[in-house]
């Protein structure tokens, strides 16, 4: 009995043995697959930095753009008017958004519809759901971009213009996502843009609660793309979203890809400082290094993105990149490049 | 009269020439001592990893943790109150944070003062400080650490919970920051830590607005560090401020620096998986590699850094490095290898 308790335990470490070695080897054939695919990627993105990504088409698209009456919002408009797509104009100002709804038809015949809606308040954005989906269509592109930014030190900004810069630039997204995002999935095809800002990678001065915003839309983005890149069940179809903002994106990215969406796609976008009125008093060393940018090359970047189906993009390209970089040095070296440079925006009256 | 003006002009070409000449220099100069003090800086960081840097006496401090009922925030009111700080525990629930306290006063006696508070709201955070004000003193460590977490899909997330995760994971350090910086600003003496996470690095599936939330709390500190950074006026004297959360913190350290604080400090930490009960249904794919770490040893770490005046840290400590350097390659890359070490968590109701 003792001898073939005996064997039966050493046979059961043998099996054990034999478990932990198949294992260490699947482990390490799967890490080996990693380096050859990262190999892979890196040079597939040097590559594309002399051939340049295809651009897909937007003719069949409804677009939908938040904050169209004026700045990169109403610019945006425009250009995805230009590329044959429906556009779907939301503003609160009533009157703006009709003009720049009136300026893309009397240019494109029937291309522009206007909307006005508060996107920081759920119920509204749900009647504008219901009315879109009637009047229009299915919106398969989302460029969240309607933000504000108050300009002003920790101090003087008060409760209720904390809670609005959080309102418009972070709780809208996750209302427009909940509104137009089901649709999409129906579909299978669509592309949110979140529109954040380089105040949403690295913190500045007079912009407290608005970087937290910021930074707030570009974690939300990420979660989104991890949902949509692991299942390849419907590799034909398209789900392009376009939002404005960055921790809420990444997050929601990981989540869709979970779901079956593998042609779901995400762009967020960091723009430094672009002249639409927000930037007051912008602080600039370096003007021709870092130029105040126009709404007008803002929004076409914006939309070839979106055509290339990128993750994320800055403006100008190269600052994402710089910003990765110094993170990995200490961060003091970090700090000192930053003052180097000089950006920033002084504090203004609303 | 032509002559004059020719050579009045020649002369005004000559002094701009100068001018962009001198400016090209200081230029030069200004890149040259960046380039040195950043060797410094890296020199000094790889000789701190062999020399830990001296640790801070906290004898002198008063303390204020949130969320000090139960997890990382008692652990740290226990070893704040083992350094010899006078502590102040901050919860909702009355009875476990009592219990904090007793626990804490049957130990070192006269040290722990309990409070109940929502510090969701505004008003009930200006009434705490109040109080506090009057019956302990001013606040010198703040270490904002309360938080939730419901792990659940986007879509599964309702209005009224993405709203509750924002007012006590965003808002309650803007109200708590509002309510105690001005009496450490006065005292020229403060910490304050910020309790991010991982999930305010990088995008997580099923927790989508809590990853919004913990981005904007990681941009609030790092402008708060700049401010801090800037003026040398009172090289002395001690701020230490001490948070928890990531996008609101880069923020308002950028703003401090600005204002003479030269010692004020700013810690944010990022957590990746603590045993807290919060994180119910954890899913690890290397338990060895990347185990759930316990409050108590999180809370010892989080002391540990306050202490070197550390201005970020993930526990575990690489996380954060590790993660900026996948930031550096294509996105691809970064995700494969997020989905080989498989960390996050399962949906699970509140």
């Amino acid at each position: 009995m003792k001898s073939n308790m005996q064997s039966s335990t050493s046979s059961t470490v043998v099996i054990d043995q034999l478990e932990n070695v198949k294992w260490t080897l699947s482990i390490f054939a799967e890490v080996l697959l990693l380096l050859i695919k990262s190999v892979y990627f890196i040079v597939e993105s040097i590559y594309h930095m002399v051939v340049p990504l295809p651009e897909k088409s937007l003719a069949d698209d409804i677009v939908l753009i938040t904050g169209t009456g004026h700045g990169i919002g109403k610019c945006l408009a425009m250009q995805f008017a230009d590329m044959c797509a429906k556009v779907i104009c939301v503003d609160i100002n009533e009157q703006s958004n009709a003009e720049t709804a009136k300026e893309i038809n009397v240019k494109w015949k029937g291309k522009a519809f206007a909307y006005t809606c508060d996107v920081s308040k759920l119920e509204n954005v749900r009647e504008l759901g219901e009315k879109i989906k009637n009047e229009v269509g299915t919106v398969t592109v989302l460029v969240n971009n309607a933000g504000i930014m108050p300009c002003k030190s920790f101090e003087a900004h008060d409760e209720a213009t904390i809670r609005k810069i959080f309102d418009i630039n972070v709780f809208a997204h996750f209302w427009m996502l909940d509104t137009f995002l089901p649709g999409m999935k129906v579909l299978n095809k669509g592309h949110v843009v979140f529109l954040s800002s380089m105040a949403g990678v690295l913190g500045l001065k007079n912009l407290v609660p608005y970087c937290g915003s910021k930074f707030a839309v570009r974690g939300q983005w990420c979660k989104l793309y991890l949902y949509n890149r692991q299942t390849a069940s419907c590799i034909n179809r398209n789900i392009t979203f376009v939002f404005s903002v960055s921790g809420l994106s990444e997050a929601i990215i990981d989540e869709c890809k979970d779901d079956g969406y593998e042609n779901l796609h995400f762009t967020v976008i960091y723009p430094y400082m672009v002249d639409t009125g927000l930037c007051k008093k912008p602080k600039i060393r370096f003007p021709s290094l870092l130029p105040l940018v126009t709404p007008e090359s803002t929004a076409k970047t914006i939309i070839s993105a979106v055509r290339k189906n990128l993750l994320e993009l800055s403006i100008p390209g190269p600052l994402l990149l710089i910003n990765h970089i110094f993170r990995c040095f200490p961060h003091k070296v970090a700090m000192d490049f930053k003052d180097f440079l000089g950006g920033g925006v002084d504090a203004h009256d609303d």
